[in-house]
């Protein structure tokens, strides 16, 4: 699992090496450790005039305990750049981003951040004001195909009375913890949300559910839930055994054995839950996943039975049922696991490609149903991770994957958890409907 | 602008070395010339139970004179394999696809086509349905990298009571037309449409205006347009000259020599539309287009102005006062030009990439007005295409530009311009709202 080229180029002599031979040159990506401060430095806030988040924007951080500025000064390293583009009306005002970005530029620190607020051009007031924010995105990517140096940036629209809500995004994106997490475009909903009594546990006093828990991304995903306080029922098939435990005791939390896929799984899942003094849950991450890789001409029926099934069916019909009884509780979220082979295809993954689609599908066709029972969907969809599954890739396709994105270097199991996480949080309640690449900005797309 | 690796790949001992070396293998890929039939071969036609689609396409297909079946033999060549897949209603229903397509993945000849039918997402009858067919886009993203040869692979959504107008799409893919077309998306709504009395010259009767068509791409929409049946304007700024007027004879057309930035320029051009007994224009496309590559660091303000005002400002600007004056008539079609970068971002493209992104969200934001004055709007994104532009990148980014896509090499000017004369065509009335790309499925996107 180790990307031994990046701690090379991280080396004194591999800097020398990598600077001369212009080699990818992967950065130390800053991640999050209990007690971090939110930002490792000022943060710089700008607005389009006429804007209305960066007045409420402002005074949050300020709460935070954030230290904001409106006014740049030469010679001040940033530790994130702010703009609020909610005010730009047409095209011609899109000046404003150049204005604020281009003095700028070279003023960000280390693994910094960049965030452009926009208002969603489906609430935008006419064509003209809709096609300037929807323009916001090429400038994102860009932007985060510049900057290096770790530097992530992302566009969040935010949904006119979204101003309050906004929190949880800001302070995932402004911390280590959206590491891995670049050139993506996030939807703040309208309406009011339960800020946490502890921004560091945030999940307190609930229960979540991750499938497929006991390697690699879905142990990290209970971890990290854990961590943030809540309490982890770690499932997986049976045969995972001894790694189960080890998962579910780390996190302080409890074993369930169960094969999803079989006929009784949802209904025997729901009476787990059922059982107890506080029926249901909060938190369902349907981790769970499987690949069957073969080109379509090559593959067998089973292999496309079982991809579909464990990925796409078995979160359906446990989505299904754990609703029907009324298990999820309000507040409650689901989170998906999509991909990038989902968003762009693949070669080899017809089967895969379909699930991981039909994961998009879910989260973007059940979002408004859910909406009406206070409960949020949203998936995350990760890039090329650093696991025991892509460790066994073939050289020159690992390397591509690891390299061919804005950081130079595969993410960990970590960052596609932390991402889940702040879907998971009290303070995402109008989030839902998303599917955020958790991919350091990959090439790769659609 | 000449591919002259793709030449020596096709070539007696290119064929040779590029297999034993496992480099890049750009097919010749089929191109549409006058007379050619719809198709090379038979077309074998599948459904899952239940859709709705297979049946009127079928007819619709023999009344075309395309040799369709529906029951596939072994050891048959088939120009392309059609799929309707409207009749999935749920993730367990996906395994129709497997069916029909794991014993014909390779009886597909060079060039072949492969279109698979679906409902849109949105119009499905519920979250199980829906999520299925967003699946779709899984599969056929990844057929598309898998089948190579010259294959093209597309999803069209179908909207219920778009049956009748899915002929002009169906027969841009089957034809050479769609030669750089592949993995896209494209959504068909429900209405009726008038079928072209020619299908060689469904323009016929009409009047098209094409702006920086001077050269390039531009050149070369103007021309096809003209080929289709359309009266060309061909305007370009006052400087492009001979150029123009070139043009502007081969087509057998008028110049129009304007500078569309000017602030009276649209007020000049609608002058220009007005005169006449036949007042009013039919086809605008918003071809012209410029760079001015640094990064934001470097860039200074003249470059971000001018890219966003020719872009994507003018655009704006003539779209409105000729709208206003009723100069666009009804039936008419209005295509802008996008780009990857405008959806994936570029390193050095910012102003670039925010006017390309704001092309998408005019043609979003726009369509939905216009289909009550029965105009349609639509773009097409250009991936890599074979330029005087692109001829001047760097060997290393060229290559990497010309080379990852499933057809292994750039596309033409003529690949886009098919793109903008099937949206132009009178039997796409239907079509709106879309942004198809025209880039071999580059790998590239976000």
């Amino acid at each position: 699992m180790a990307d031994r080229y990046a701690n090379f180029a991280n080396s004194g002599l591999g800097r020398a090496v990598v600077k001369r031979l212009g080699l990818p040159d992967p950065p130390r990506l800053r991640r999050y450790r209990a007690g971090d401060p939110l930002v490792t430095g000022p943060v710089l806030l700008g607005a389009a005039p006429g804007g209305r988040l960066a007045s409420p924007v402002g005074k949050l951080l300020e709460t935070a305990g954030v230290p904001v500025t409106e006014t740049g000064a030469a010679g001040t390293k940033y530790s994130a750049l702010i703009f609020d583009a909610t005010g730009i009306g047409d095209s011609a005002q899109l000046r404003a981003l150049f204005d604020f970005f281009h003095p700028y530029a070279r003023s960000l620190s280390a693994s910094g951040r960049v965030i452009v607020l926009g208002t969603p051009p489906e609430a935008a007031a006419g064509p003209r004001e809709a096609t300037a924010q929807r323009s916001l995105e090429g400038l994102t990517r860009s932007i985060g195909k510049e900057f290096g140096r770790g530097t992530t940036c992302q566009l969040v629209y935010v949904a006119p009375g979204g101003e309050q809500a906004v929190e949880s995004t800001l302070r995932f994106l402004l911390s280590g913890r959206s590491a891995y997490v670049s050139g993506q475009v996030i939807r703040v909903g309208a309406g009011s949300v339960t800020v946490p009594a502890d921004w560091d546990k945030p999940l307190d006093g609930k229960l979540a559910l991750v499938t497929g828990a006991a390697r690699g991304i879905g142990a990290a995903i209970a971890a990290t839930l854990a961590r943030d306080g809540a309490e982890v029922i770690a499932l997986d098939v049976p045969g995972a055994g001894d790694a189960l435990a080890d998962v579910a005791n780390r996190a302080k939390g409890r074993a369930l054995q169960l094969d999803l896929t079989a006929p009784d799984a949802p209904e025997r899942l729901a009476g787990y839950l059922s059982a107890g003094p506080h029926a249901g849950v909060d938190i369902v991450v349907h981790n769970a996943g499987i690949t069957r890789d073969k080109t379509i001409a090559r593959m067998d029926e089973s292999r496309w039975d079982s991809v579909i099934g464990v990925n796409l069916t078995a979160p359906e019909r446990v989505n299904e049922l754990l609703l029907e009884r009324g298990l999820i509780k309000p507040g409650g979220r689901i989170v998906g696991v999509a991909s990038i082979a989902g968003i762009a295809g693949n070669r080899g993954q017809t089967n895969y490609a379909t699930s991981k689609a039909g994961v998009i599908g879910l989260v973007q066709s059940t979002a408004p149903v859910l909406a009406a029972k206070d409960i949020t969907i949203n998936a995350v969809a990760p890039g090329f991770i650093e696991t025991a599954m892509t460790a066994k890739m073939p050289l020159g396709l690992r390397e591509a994957g690891r390299r061919l994105n804005s950081m130079s270097q595969g993410g960990l199991p970590i960052d596609v958890a932390e991402t889940i996480a702040w879907f998971a949080s009290p303070g995402s309640a109008t989030i839902t409907g998303n599917v955020v690449r958790v991919c350091g900005q990959s090439l790769l797309g659609a």
